[in-house]
């Protein structure tokens, strides 16, 4: 149990903003299944628990396992202990309420569950699926939420000076990945915000390579691409380093993508769109011949999720706002070769943009 | 990327036996999601990817990220690398093959992608929802995948004595954690298969108590729950140790929740029911008068995911066979005192079971 100072953070207000969507949209009811959207609307931290909107209250669904730990975290909802399964408690609590168009959580809840609690509401009740509606309040981020992230992104960069004393030729991407994780550990991380990438020479060419048994080469560039969560909040961040002395192709690779992560947090403000964003990344990287190197998209919004919206991708017209936290992690991989990628977390602020990652993106060299 | 020992898993079985199913259940295609679903099928290792299986042929669809990746692991599946999303590939190539019934898998597929999916397909097309099509091919293990657990569950064991070392009061819990995860990193764990659970003193009355910052205090129960993922399988143990001298009290309730781990443990052989299993420990704690106190159920399968089926609880009339492997983990928390679990990984054998944690189950005092 990862106790938060709950005091910092606005329940009610993020609750009075949902019972306003529900309203706009016509809704009765809400069903929120996601666990992350369930923390960021009354506090429960745990693993199983359901929370149920019924015009403006909100009802708390756990298990036994979680009595104690509910009735110290949740907040602004009442709390309800099942005997049997979380979902089924809600759903029956759901269907004596005689709501008549309860929202799902479409991109969170399963098929097969759908299905139950279609079956278990009653014929006249009708089942609306949604999707993004408390992501969508989520996306612009409490200034105590900003400070949580910037603390995890500022543990994080610490971390990366560890993680850095070990790399060296013969030395396991997983060793480096081992001390990181450890440090980690040590400094009060709750734990990593996903699998540490340790990717070394070729295996640098690979967007997602996970810390392997591979071993660091002599010379090559290493991607470093971790995060952690500290209060419940995750930080993620990319560094490219080289082993041995790099070549001009090198070099060269690790400017230009520098400079498309550059491009794209100077077009960073309130306004934009997520599109032209990455649009700023991508057409320096195409400039330099490289545009096909460029397999994914430009950041993603992160928070309570290291994934959360917005996604910072072409064809998406997301506008940026005040309070949005998203990376800036633009890369170029070739096959066979190797590849860079850097990585910054970045909040929107009244006119601009700050980068909240503090470490140089000079090229290490070893 | 883990590179796994591919010889050693039978892929092709794996694919005959999900086809002579889907032919059984009249199924004329399969859209696997589920990623361990993905990985026994195919060995697919990676974080984005479908498996479609249309009558006995297999065709894997990931993103650019993969390519390498998946050239490298997945056996007896055509590759195909998408450009878009890897759900929309799948699903173009399943309009295109004019099968009638589409198996999906209801419990891994979110509402809002079986939408996708059914508007994907042409109208003459038929989704069927199926659940746990593959996990029960999975629940049986191969000779080899019980090695690569037994190896999983060692590791966690030697692992336990580091864990321990750390144990004394005044540390805080999650620096025992930072020292266990240190050493399974060290000792080539892919990740830890959970959240590493030390909870200490009235901590331990949670079931589920993550390590957290609080401290290890003089006297009372520490409870260590973790396990490691190690060549893609998952181990699972937990032990209860005691700070301090127990008092009688402490000492009883330590002895019953052995006891009842024990009753459960001489039940598990091919034929028995897993609610027979999960009756024997709730018998002997129920006898104890502690009954109220055991509020989850005894187990459940162990495999490439830490909780897979079968589920071993009341109620559930699933039945042992050789080659299972599951958990026994029966638990009594007391409200404000204090908590103890004693978890060890069992494999059903030809006529009884055997027991592949090879930790001590005395009651270990500090």
């Amino acid at each position: 149990m990862t106790r938060s100072r709950h005091d910092e953070m606005d329940y009610r207000g993020r609750q009075r903003r949902v019972v306003e969507v529900l309203k706009a949209k016509r809704l009765d009811a809400l069903l929120v299944t996601h666990l992350p959207n369930v923390r960021y609307l009354c506090g429960f931290t745990g693993s199983a628990g359901v929370l149920l909107v019924v015009s403006n209250r909100f009802t708390f669904f756990t298990d036994g396992r979680y009595r104690v730990q509910a009735r110290a975290e949740v907040q602004g909802a009442k709390l309800e202990v099942s005997q049997g399964a979380v979902m089924d408690a809600a759903v029956r609590a759901l269907a004596e309420a005689r709501v008549k168009t309860v929202a799902v959580e479409s991109e969170h809840l399963s098929m097969a569950m759908a299905g139950q609690v279609a079956r278990m509401l009653r014929p006249k009740m009708r089942v609306r699926p949604t999707r993004g509606l408390a992501e969508e309040l989520r996306m612009v981020k409490e200034p105590a939420e900003v400070e949580r992230i910037r603390a995890a992104v500022q543990l994080a960069s610490k971390l990366f000076d560890t993680a850095v004393a070990a790399v060296r030729p013969g030395v396991p991407e997983r060793a480096v990945a081992a001390e990181l994780e450890y440090a980690a550990r040590k400094a009060g991380a709750d734990a990593m915000s996903f699998d540490t990438i340790v990717a070394a020479g070729p295996r640098s060419a690979l967007p997602h390579g996970r810390a392997s048994t591979h071993l660091i080469p002599q010379q090559g560039f290493v991607v470093l691409d971790f995060g952690v969560i500290l209060s419940g909040y995750c930080s993620d961040m990319t560094r490219t380093l080289y082993v041995g002395k790099p070549a001009a192709r090198a070099r060269r690779l690790y400017d230009v993508v520098r400079e498309a992560q550059q491009a794209a947090i100077d077009v960073v403000r309130p306004g934009k769109t997520v599109a032209e964003v990455d649009r700023a990344a991508r057409s320096v990287l195409r400039r330099a011949g490289l545009g096909r190197y460029f397999p994914h998209s430009t950041g993603h919004g992160v928070g309570l999720e290291i994934h959360e919206p917005p996604r910072v991708a072409s064809g998406l017209q997301d506008v940026m706002q005040p309070g949005m936290v998203i990376t800036i992690e633009p890369g170029v991989y070739v096959p066979g070769y190797g590849g860079v990628r850097i990585e910054d977390v970045v909040v929107v602020t009244t006119n601009s943009c700050a980068v909240l990652t503090p470490t140089t993106k000079e090229l290490l060299t070893l």
